[in-house]
Parts: C-alpha cells; sequence; structure tokens
C-alpha cells in the first residue's frame, strides 16, 4: 500500500477541521473524495487538499457515492451523532475501512448492527477517540500500569466545555447538538473521557462495565444563554426554546472487578475547559486538573488543601519515566496539527494499524460500550436515576481478551 | 444569664479537641461536666479544663448525671455515631440545650425521634456543623447569595480526608470510625460537604432535597493499609480483618427546584485533603480546590485546563466585598482553635443564639436533613445505585420557611 486513498464524510466543524489539521498533513494519507450533504462545506474542504496536497478530491452529497474500493483505500466518518453509525455500517459491509468519529448514541440496536457489521466482514474499523492519545491521559494510564498507584480503585473525568455559545450561534442551526440540547437530555457526549479510563481499567478485556445511574440538573444555562446574547443569535427562534438537555449530568458507573468510573457533562454553564481525568488507587493518584501526582506517603500534603495548589504541575517529574515515547518526540507540527497532538496521533495509530495489517488500537467493542453510555444515561434520568445494565458486546469474550493500549503507535 | 455552664458528653478525638481548643477559650463559656465511658478521657479533659479556667469539673461516667439544670445551662455532645442521637434526645427533653456534634446516621427513626423531641420541648438545639462556618464555603455562598454566579443549578463538595492511619491504628480499636469501616457501606460522613451546600441551596427553607442515588466502589484502600504497615498496628488482628466500607462513594442528590447536589465520601485511599465546596450558576462558579472563581465572559479562560492552575487562589480578589465580617475580623487565637477558625465560630454562633433567645443558626431539621443521607445511601448502595426518596422532615413546612445563614454572628 502507497498512500492511503482517505474518503471524508461529514464536513461540519470536526471533518473539516480534521482534514485541515490532520489529513491534510498526514504523509501517508490522500484524500481522494468529499462528501457532506451541504455543498458549500465541500468547495472549501476541496480547495484546502488543492492547496495543501495539489489533488482534486471527489466531492459528492451522497455518501454512498464513496462506496468504492477503486475511489478509496478507507473513509473517515464525522457526520451527525444521529448518521455516523449508520453511514459506517454501510462501509465496514462494502469491506472499506473506516475510522469513525466519535459522539454517543441514544440506540443500543444501531450499536449492535456495528458490533454485527465488523464481526461479519472483519473490515478494520477504529473509534477515533483522540483523548485517549492524551498526553495527561497517557501520563497517568502508563504509571497505573506500571503500579506506581497499587491497585486501581476508582476514576473520574468530565467534559466540561462550555458550549453555548457554538450550539446556539451555529450557522442555520446545523450545529451537531442543536437538536439534541433541545429534545434529549442524556450523558450526550461520554467518551472523551471515558475512553481513556476504559482503557486504563481494561474494560472489555478482563473487565467491563455492569452497571450505570445517571441524574441530570435542570436545565438553565442555555435558555440564560439565549436571553442574554440576543445580538449575538442568527437563529432568533431559538429564545423561545426550551432546551431540556440538563447543565450538569453526573453518572457513575460500576465495573465488574469492583472499580467505580465517575462522569460529569458540563457544557452548558460558563467556565473553564477541563477533562478532568483522574486515577485513584491504593499507593496514590493522578489528577489532569491539576497536573498532579501525589503518592502515598507525602505527609506534608496530609491535611490541607492548600497542598494541592503549591503542588500544581507536579506530575511533569514524571514524564521522562512514563510518558509513552511519541509524546516525547512530539514535533511542533504535531502540537499545531488539531488539539495539541492528539489528532495527528490517533491518525498515526490508524495508519499504522491498518498498513501493517494489525489490531486498530480502539476497535469496535470499545466504540459500542463507550457510545451506549448516552442511551442508558438517557433511560437512568428519565427514571429519576434508577440503576440500568450496560450491554457486555463482546459477548463473553471480554473474559479472555487481553489489555491493549493504544501505544506505540 | 453569666457565663454558659457547660456540659462536654463524649471526650474522644474532638470532643477532648473542642474542649481544649474552643471551649476553655471561649470566654462566654465555663465547663462544669464532663463525661465519657473512659475514665482516662474524664481525667485528661478535667486537668486540661483546671488549667485553663482553674475550675474543677465533676466528671461521670454516665451522662445521665449530667442531665441536671443546676449542673449545666448547655451540653455539648460528641459521643460516637451510634450513640449522640438518643443521647441529644435525652437532653432535649430535659429542656437542657444541646449543641450537637456532626456524624451521619444509619437510623431513619432516630432522626424523626430527634425532630420529635426538639417539636415538642422547643429546646434549643444546635448541629455544630463547623464547615458551616469555613471561609472558603461563606465566601463560595456569599457570592451566590449576591447573585454573582446567576441561577444557581449545581452543588458539589467532598470529604475527602484520608483516614487510615487514624482508623487503623487508634488506641484499643476506640476509634469511632472502626466498626463503621468492618461493617457498614455508605456515605457515612455527608455533613461537612452537605451542610454548606444545603445551606446555600435554602433546602428546608423554600427547597428540599427529594431522592439520592449512591454508589460504592470497592474497598482496597483499609485492606491495602493494614498490610503494608502491620508495624504500626497496635491492633494486630486488624490485617485478616474485611472492610466492607468503600473507598470512593459517590452520592447524587436531587433537590425539588431542580437543583443537583454530587458528594463523594473519600477517606480510605491516599490523597491530600479537599472539601472540594463547589457551587456552579449560570453566570460562573466558585470552586474551593484551587480558590478559583470564573465568571461568564472570561475568553482567556475558555480552551484550556492550563487557565485553572494559572489562576489558582483568583477568589482572594473576592474577599473584601463579599467575605462575612467575622471573618474579616478573624483573630490570631480564633485561626489557632481548631480548624483554622471554624471551630470557634460555630461555637460562637451557639452562645450568640442561646444568649439572645434567637433561632439556631443550623437547626434540628438541618440535622435530620443532612444525616440521613448515610442511611438513605447504605439502602441505595445494598440496590446497585436504586433512587431513594429523601424524607422531608419539616412535614411541609420548607415550603414557607425563609432562607437562613449562619451569619451574622
Amino acid at each position: 500500500m502507497d498512500k492511503i486513498k482517505m474518503g471524508v464524510v461529514g464536513l461540519g466543524q470536526r471533518g473539516k477541521g480534521i482534514t485541515k489539521d490532520v489529513l491534510v498533513k498526514n504523509g501517508d494519507i490522500v484524500i481522494t473524495a468529499l462528501c457532506d450533504v451541504y455543498e458549500d462545506r465541500i468547495t472549501e474542504c476541496a480547495e484546502i487538499v488543492k492547496k495543501e496536497n495539489g489533488n482534486e478530491p471527489k466531492g459528492t452529497l451522497n455518501y454512498r457515492d464513496l462506496i468504492s474500493k477503486e475511489l478509496i483505500d478507507a473513509v473517515y466518518i464525522a457526520t451527525s451523532w444521529e448518521t455516523h453509525i449508520p453511514v459506517a455500517i454501510d462501509f465496514l459491509n462494502a469491506g472499506i475501512p473506516v475510522a469513525l468519529e466519535v459522539g454517543g448514541s441514544l440506540d443500543i440496536k444501531e450499536l449492535w448492527e456495528l458490533v454485527d457489521a465488523w464481526e461479519k466482514t472483519k473490515t478494520p474499523f477504529m473509534f477515533m477517540e483522540n483523548c485517549c492519545y492524551g498526553k495527561d491521559e497517557l501520563l497517568g494510564t502508563q504509571m497505573a500500569r506500571k503500579g506506581v498507584f497499587g491497585e486501581i480503585v476508582h476514576c473520574s473525568g468530565a467534559y466540561a466545555h462550555d458550549l453555548r455559545e457554538e450550539v446556539a450561534t451555529g450557522k442555520e442551526k446545523r450545529h451537531y447538538r442543536l437538536n439534541h440540547y433541545i429534545s434529549e437530555n442524556c450523558e450526550n457526549y461520554p467518551t472523551h473521557e471515558l475512553g481513556p479510563i476504559a482503557k486504563l481499567l481494561n474494560i472489555n478485556r478482563g473487565n467491563r462495565m455492569v452497571s450505570l445511574v445517571s441524574v441530570a440538573s435542570k436545565a438553565a444555562g442555555m435558555r440564560d444563554y439565549v436571553k442574554k446574547n440576543s445580538d449575538k443569535l442568527e437563529n432568533k427562534e431559538l429564545q423561545g426554546e426550551i432546551f431540556n438537555q440538563g447543565d450538569i449530568v453526573d453518572t457513575i458507573i460500576t465495573c465488574e472487578n469492583g472499580e467505580t468510573i465517575r462522569m460529569c457533562l458540563d457544557t452548558t454553564l460558563p467556565r473553564s475547559y477541563d477533562r478532568a481525568f483522574t486515577v485513584r488507587g491504593t499507593n496514590g493518584y493522578y489528577t489532569q486538573t491539576l497536573n498532579y501526582v501525589f503518592i502515598d506517603g507525602d505527609e506534608e500534603a496530609f491535611q490541607t488543601i492548600e497542598h494541592n495548589m503549591k503542588n500544581i504541575n507536579n506530575a511533569v517529574k514524571y514524564e521522562e519515566e512514563y510518558l509513552p515515547e511519541f509524546w516525547k518526540k512530539i514535533t511542533k507540527e504535531e502540537i499545531e496539527a488539531g488539539h495539541g497532538g492528539m489528532d495527528a496521533f490517533e491518525f498515526r495509530g490508524f495508519v499504522s494499524a491498518l498498513k501493517n495489517k494489525k489490531e486498530m488500537p480502539i476497535d469496535v467493542y470499545d466504540a459500542a460500550a463507550w457510545m451506549c453510555i448516552t442511551a442508558l444515561s438517557s433511560e437512568s434520568i428519565k427514571n429519576n436515576g434508577a440503576p440500568v445494565q450496560i450491554p457486555d458486546f463482546t459477548r463473553g469474550a471480554y473474559k479472555t481478551r487481553k489489555p491493549k493500549d493504544v501505544f506505540p503507535i
């Protein structure tokens, strides 16, 4: 295989960003086809490809036009949450390798269909959870793997990202989240925090998520935002809109091996960004918010809240020993190429596995297990936080599958 | 009323500490009676009183000996979690004002009995939740009261305090937590974080807690601790002990007005201390871990985890405008007198209300609502996180009761 001929389906904010910042800069990839339901997005991305790589990709409004092994060797799918799984299934069934952008799923049935399609075809499939390649997440994970934190007991994380402006002021109400925030109430975006945690806890590989509870606060943030910012709103009718999505959704997952995972969706109140990746063990912990490592026996730390503040960023001391090599060797270009390097790394992971015919670093079972949290949290919230069982998409195979990290790439 | 003649029942770690650091230093109080089930504790505390105040308090092994209006004007009760409520009820029924130390309760019935005893007698009663007088908690609460954070949507907090050594190595297995950690699995100490949050959210005063879910991680911390530290253990038999208490217990409470409260018990894994008091609103937030305030519109903050770290401790800017006066005027003695001032303040609050015949700043309904979380979390954990209804101890009166803060004192 020379360069991988890549199609991109879905050229909204994420699809365009990956095209521009990652795909045209990856020497192993050439973009040969572009698809979106909006013509203007295709034109814009085609210009980017032509300018950066010199070639003119085929453009189409219908993703089925891309289902051709002559046209593409693989497809990256970044369409809306509602559509990306059915689209992925169509490519898998046609034997075209899929890189699937993240999101949650409200439909357990479509996740089983995704798993079925992969099991039937074994077409290479990777779930593109970039945070699995995050520097902080990998540092904490490697330290946990090497036993620094002792027996692992609990992990937590958040998708804490104020999206009010993005969701409310998007062009022509096209934003992929808008309808969700109006109609649904759930942990709508679980994978950024859950992916790295699931890797660390060997979910689907000796461990599995058994059940969850989910509770949502009232929905006040979007209502308040559209009221305060009427001048910014292209879509004035949003001012009368009732948003159903609770501002803070807390979810607690129980794992078969006794660990708990606490997650928080936090996207419609003012705040600074955080993923809050945290791993707790019998010998210490790492927490991303402070980039802070605590090891048992640190007496000074014992009694003061201030200790955390004083020792902020002390995790840098551990990078030399525990950070994966590709993070130590990161180039300026990679740092600039989307989310500080994560996006470039995840595509290197995909390309590497595809070229070398290796198992994908994040597979269809990861995808299904992580995305199903959205549907299950919706059910739990509707029932005042009642526990909901989490399906085992591996059909028992998790018992013998071996742990797998995203590195080396 | 001149000096308040005070009895102290329960002279373990907390009772002794309050006697030594707070009561003998409070000019409005004279300790006239001391009670504990261990003679050595009485002797030790009597010596402290004699040395500091010159008088010799009566000592007794039976708290009923203190039920005498000649002997005491009020009683401070700091016995074990299992006993402090029945003891309090006996004093209330005798018309002797009660200052009740905190803890959780595994018995909803005894909480109703406490409420009944107060309603029947109207004997002054205060729940001594010192964190309601915490500097950080009061700064955040006052900012919320003044509308700085907009509409309040969510609060969170933790009791994050590594107690492994204290629980495992205590003298003669007397530690008040030890049996709990062996036998129970619950949010065993909810009030340090819940008290200040309940005050802020006007629980029992226009709002109420409706239901909760609680999930516990596995219990690995104590087992690991006693294994690693056999040399420190006076009680060698703890090495074979099975501890039932999960290391991390996450609880989410839903309030009638739509806010959620997230709490975390975190006492048996290595970590630095934190209460993590956090209040989130449509216009901003305060969080104690970083002593950090974020107000909507801070563009620089928007996209980076690092922003939090850079702006740590920025809440000091708001102290002049929002911190209650008694915190601004704190003396060196008060800072030194237990938990950085909180303990002195709570007793000033008690004395002030008692002398001036005012409503107590933290009342029996607060006590019952906050302590019941322990019993309810135990039930939820036993049922895999099933939601549990929270009683309304005000029997509907919360609908018309007016908000009440702990200040001024």
